[in-house]
């Protein structure tokens, strides 16, 4: 089985994925409430329309998964973009994604609080958690069809260490 | 000056003024990714579609407030709901709202990592950051309109102690 380099997270290298969701690269920061607070704003493309959907905001908590780690299928959301933010800025997890389930996929390594944003479409591994119980905010698309797709890829790829 | 007393923030107390964010009271729970993740789905009703309005996903940094705090004014967002979920579980803060803004206004403290989303209208205070810098996602509205409105309470407010 081939494995897989996990590399950082950073914008550049995810941009044909979706979006990093962090202070640190927003390109719009502004003050509010009297200064007090700084806008980090519009941090990734919400794109949760079509066919009449709708922005659902959810918890998942997820278990954490145990290196080497296999991977064998992938998912989309034709319908919606899907955005996870971990709630504990110490929680460290992978991100799997591919830019067809038929290419071979790229992993990276999500750390001090980042998020990401899958856009509509991207093929992408159910999130694997790491360390520990893991919770994390969910925005993605609730409503009208059919809104996942499976895959197995066309060869396992390992993650043994990161 | 009168002062304010402090409220735990539970669903029941806060559910004329929005939604609390939280996994121990959420409606809907199952189970997603071959089992290894929980989702505890549709936790807030995300509501910015009024005037051709989209969900915006944002970070606000707010510098801590110190005791005792004096309340004098409070803002709303008539075309849409303002999710605020803090990004540390060790984060407390302050959510201050009112029925009308002619109302007493009530006070709660979150703890344990618990969010709120506020009504679309429902009159509020500018989010009260308490201990330290605190990073909260915010999900709210995009769009052309005035969705901001301030007015200055009737009389001000004490919160001396919590």
């Amino acid at each position: 089985m081939r494995s897989l380099a996990v590399e950082p997270l950073t914008c550049a290298a995810f941009a044909p994925f979706g979006h990093v969701i962090e202070a640190a690269t927003a390109r719009t920061v502004y003050p509010i409430n009297g200064g007090t607070t700084q806008r980090f704003h519009d941090l990734a493309d919400i794109d949760v329309a079509e066919g009449g959907g709708r922005p659902l905001l959810s918890l998942f908590r997820a278990q954490p998964r145990v290196l080497p780690f296999t991977l064998e299928l992938l998912e989309r959301h034709p319908l919606g973009s899907q955005a996870f933010v971990p709630l504990d800025p110490g929680l460290r997890y992978l991100v799997v994604v591919a830019e067809a389930a038929t290419q071979p996929p790229r992993a990276f390594l999500a750390t001090n609080g980042r998020g990401i944003n899958y856009r509509r479409g991207c093929w992408h591994h159910p999130l694997i958690a790491l360390d520990r119980i893991s919770d994390f905010l969910v925005i993605d698309r609730g409503g009208p069809g059919d809104n996942c797709e499976e895959r197995r890829l066309d060869q396992a790829w390992l993650i043994d260490t990161i």
